[in-house]
């Protein structure tokens, strides 16, 4: 009877009227007007397609027909959609009048309006549509037996041309399968950009016919044909992305001269003397801008790399170039003297200045990371902004000095997202509303953002755990208004949208699940997993202990790897505590006190486990202290002990005390709250 | 306290002497000798490869120690092996002698010996290498704080040459990853064929270059690019597997008439009305044995797709041919009366004869489904046996059948993974043993044997599932010893061998957890968990109900594709049954009781979940009737109430009904033991 109750109770919620903040959109549309009806959603719903598109919304149109009945398990009708007006009396209508173009400052609206019997999406061209399809997907509702869209009006579209993420396959190369699937999370996300670090120190990751060394030396088998590099660029075309590759120079560049020290600046050119590199860090090995067989080369391999790419960017880094071999090599001092180079700088930008017609050859346009911008440098170029409080500078100062400079320019600081930090660390990277003082062509200049994915720590395994769902919150940050920031609602709208992403393919969740079973060694994972949701990975580098605990070729299926950003007990114990020290009522106590409970147990439980895990010791001095200090905090509250203060003091600062498990407590910020 | 001693229990557990029983190897080793010592694994494990093997041995002795350091957290410090005899010094020490052939009949013995301070492995071949570092790799034990292997002697050596398993990726596209990840767990199970069927009448899956309207009009833009192809034999090369693709001619064949109508047998000549099949079954489509052009085009597909495989064999299907076309066309029965052809069966072979010299051309072997296997059909030919008690024939009657008349052959009767049948009914697949009656030389015909993986249900989420860990069991028929053939220690190996698969990538148990979060709508999937491990898809083709309720695009993400065979609760619930009936003492009672506490409880819970979730309601009337069943037992064992059991009965009855769930119960054979 309960449970018939539960049931009707739940048809009553369905119909009640749906509020806007009951919708988990992301990123949030511009405008949206909510109406009372329902639009039911049926095993005969149909799509139609009308104007004059290219495949691409075809494509995308069966996709989403295919992520509905997946979603909901209703047989759809239709199978592959292939022709203009096929179904001309569908329940959805897609009217896209063109073939959007694959570029920066494309139209990318849409207007999306359900009614109680009918959907129609309007775009100007078929980008603007597919982002619609997604947001409709996102629409869905269901009460306990069907689905339905809620009536609605939507009009949207990005506030920055540029919303990209940069995905690093050097360090640790990502296959194909990887790639794909981060493109169908970026798209359902409405991203635009992939920007693909495909040469480092650590791998050469592209396949160059003409030059086979540079894989065969610098690779370890480890790269991207170019018949995989073209098909990830259709993928990406379906999908409305532009992909724009990078070939990091003159820096970076130990796995290319690995395969060609003679174009080193090594003084003995460097013959033999340069090898992949398998730890982290910033390494030496740099091209020698005075060699004319340098350019040579590199026109080798721009002139395979660009046709690949139809977009019009292409990005050769530029970044963290030392300068140490140009130093210590006589002949690039004396060519930089006759030359009246003041500095490395200048060598640099003489450098870079050489690669503009190579590429201007192929219709490309030079990307570069912000060390490219010197003095003399073409106002062509595009300045990826990267540099802030870490390297000295103001959150955003490199930005706004590229915009005032002239140049386009593109923001990655304060969204690199292999730092691990918190999502509202990225949510609230205020640095592209800093440009109060820009004039409206300087504003302009302004493309947008990328978050950025280093690779060092990262394997197909992990990475997606690492992009997702903190790049949702980014691709927001770019596409929607900038008064849509309440983090409260990015987390409750995040709870679905991190789910959903599993649609797409992302393995975020269930390989959490993989790392901690292997941990466990087959054994119960569910203490191991109270434990991850308190945990987080070393933050800012940390893990790494500066670049030299892991090498490229070290085991990433650690306790650490299977930890997150935004620890979900942690955020949820930290917020208790907030809401008990307000009032210190009994029900309040016991939502904080039953977590103190929780993690003594936890530690009992992962003693046990450990005894058939080697993985799992490293974990225990940690949720040892955790139940200590539980032990602890139980009896301050419960038996209004005045326990001792002291000790407890002293148990924190071990539990803050770096660990072989390479993590950290995220509910030690709320514990202290307690004392 | 309590949990030192656990600490202090393991550790003299962990130095107590190994016994073989323990080891959960598979396919089980034809010989082990198992010593009394250790060899302790530290972190400054390394390994050398002396002689002189192809590239091989250094790619798989790396991946051996990727595993290995993902596995135990150490880490290691060889990166990629290159070069022979780098580390002189190391602990394992590889000897190969020379590179082994991808072919059928290769020696693929090995000899691995633990002593306490090294191990060797001896092989002729890098292949026979290869399978000892699977073993090395399954002999890996731990205590509580470190890995060691147990001092050991194993030859070992293949029953079968022929160990394979084939994937349909036409009724269901299965993009390169999954093929990967799939050849992976091949190799660690030691099989050595992977079957590949690229073409049927839902899907045309191989680029044909000079024929390009194949995929352009029967693919639906899912197919395979010959580069693709070329990296996947490569993929299975590197892991000592023999890639076999399938072209099924003459009938299978609607996708192929899709593009090419004119050499289809339709009275009209077909143009046009050929078309890509979207359900399952048998069709009508076939190739017109009578017209010229037909072969002139199957050679030209034939002259792009050999040169892709340098295996010695290529598939040409020949199964399932109905007939119809070729009787209702005039012409073709004028042409079989000429030829004095006395029925369809004369027909095929004219058909499949004139095929045996363009494979020639290319140094291949013709092998097809039993149904080539006629009278004056070419004894080259080799015989892939299907057909069993499901088609009016005694079980492994075609094979002997085969045999005896001179054909090579290979196995798939009883290996229909498909069918979702029990492991035990694989594993004791006794065909391959009732050769009682052959000749030697008859029974060397018998090449092996192949698990067949046919795709109508079958999609990149849920097919490793129906794969693994099934063909574990199979790929130990073909390579132990006849009789290994205990099913308790089967189940007992599987257990850690099906959780290893994680380890090469193998998504069986992840995906699960993906359906049953989707399925619940992102809600807590306790209770759909519970219930999904004593369900199990329906069997023998029920599922899709005549090939008419699942079309190639309908949902495949629904309870039934979380569901698995060999229900996990239900094994633990049938054998404690057994054990209570035994002896009815309290705790075999608890044990039994338990399960049906579990299940009422459980059936609340799910209706709690579908308040919100309307893909659990087609789950409710079986868990109902579950629930309802558990409460009369606990009546009629808890309280020895003399319950109706005509009640009970129709319950049951019930319960056994198809249902829109379309799973079976897999616990009703323990309770009708019950009453």
């Amino acid at each position: 009877m309960k449970y018939i109750l539960i049931l009707l109770l739940s048809v009553f919620v369905s119909n009640a009227q749906i509020q806007k903040e009951q919708l988990d959109l992301m990123p949030w549309p511009q405008k949206i007007d909510l109406g009372t009806g329902t639009f039911a959603l049926n095993k005969n719903f149909k799509v139609n397609i009308t104007a004059n598109p290219n495949s691409r919304i075809f494509i995308g149109a069966t996709s989403f027909l295919r992520r509905l009945d997946n979603r909901t398990g209703l047989f759809l009708p239709q199978n592959f959609l292939t022709q203009i007006n096929e179904s001309p009396e569908a329940e959805l209508q897609i009217n896209c009048g063109s073939a959007g173009k694959i570029e920066i400052n494309e139209n990318e609206s849409y207007e999306l309006i359900v009614t109680s019997s009918k959907i129609t999406l309007n775009a100007p061209n078929d980008l603007g549509a597919l982002h619609g399809l997604e947001t409709l997907l996102q629409l869905l509702q269901n009460n306990s037996t069907s689905y339905y869209f809620p009536t609605v009006s939507i009009t949207d579209a990005p506030r920055f041309t540029w919303r990209g993420l940069m995905i690093d396959a050097s360090r640790h190369f990502q296959p194909v399968a990887v790639i794909k699937r981060n493109l169908d999370a970026m798209a359902a996300m409405k991203m635009n950009v992939f920007h693909w670090h495909l040469a480092d120190d650590q791998g050469w990751r592209i396949q160059i016919k003409k030059l086979p060394k540079l894989t065969d030396l610098g690779s370890n088998g480890n790269f991207y044909s170019q018949e995989e590099i073209k098909d990830i660029v259709r993928y990406a075309d379906e999908r409305g992305i532009l992909v724009v590759p990078e070939i990091d120079i003159p820096g970076h560049a130990s796995a290319l001269l690995a395969a060609y020290p003679e174009i080193g600046s090594k003084v003995d050119n460097g013959i033999g003397s340069y090898a992949i590199q398998t730890n982290s860090g910033i390494y030496n090995a740099v091209l020698d801008p005075t060699n004319p067989k340098t350019y040579q080369l590199l026109e080798e391999i721009f002139d395979e790399v660009c046709p690949l790419f139809p977009g019009a960017y292409f990005h050769i880094g530029g970044d963290e170039n030392n300068g140490k071999e140009w130093a210590s090599n006589p002949r690039i001092q004396e060519f930089m003297k006759k030359n009246k180079f003041s500095g490395k700088h200048d060598l640099q930008t003489y450098f870079n200045m050489k690669l503009i017609p190579m590429l201007k050859k192929h219709s490309k346009k030079l990307m570069g990371w912000e060390e490219i911008m010197t003095d003399n440098m073409s106002k062509d170029a595009i300045i990826h902004a990267w540099r802030g409080v870490n390297e000295g500078l103001q959150p955003g100062e490199s930005l706004i000095k590229a915009a005032k400079s002239g140049y386009n320019t593109v923001l990655s600081n304060g969204f690199y997202i292999d730092l691990m930090l918190s999502i509202a660390t990225h949510y609230q990277n205020e640095s592209l509303s800093k440009n109060a003082l820009l004039s409206p062509e300087e504003k302009a200049r302004i493309l947008g953002g990328e978050a950025a994915m280093w690779s060092e720590l990262a394997t197909p395994l992990n990475i997606d755990s690492r992009i997702w769902p903190r790049t949702a919150a980014i691709a927001e940050r770019l596409w929607s208004n900038e008064n849509v920031n309440d983090l409260q609602s990015l987390y409750k709208r995040l709870k679905t949208i991190s789910f959903r992403l599993e649609e797409v393919g992302i393995t975020h969740i269930r390989n959490k699940e993989v790392i901690l079973r292997n941990i466990s060694n087959n054994q119960n994972t569910i203490a191991l997993n109270d434990f991850s949701n308190v945990c987080e990975p070393l933050k800012n580098y940390k893990r790494n202990g500066g670049g030299k605990k892991y090498r490229m070729h070290s085991p990433l299926t650690l306790f650490a790897d299977a930890c997150t950003v935004d620890a979900s007990d942690a955020i949820d114990f930290n917020f208790a505590v907030k809401k008990y020290l307000d009032n210190k009522n009994i029900e309040n106590e016991v939502v904080v006190t039953n977590f103190f409970r929780k993690w003594i147990k936890m530690n009992t439980d992962l003693i046990i486990v450990s005894s058939n895990a080697p993985l799992v010791q490293p974990l225990l001095p940690l949720s040892q202290k955790l139940s200590e200090i539980s032990e602890q905090l139980l009896l301050l509250i419960e038996k209004k002990q005045n326990s001792d203060k002291s000790k407890l003091n002293i148990l924190i600062e071990q539990a803050n005390i770096r660990n072989d498990a390479d993590v950290e407590l995220a509910v030690l910020s709320g514990i202290k709250l307690l004392l």
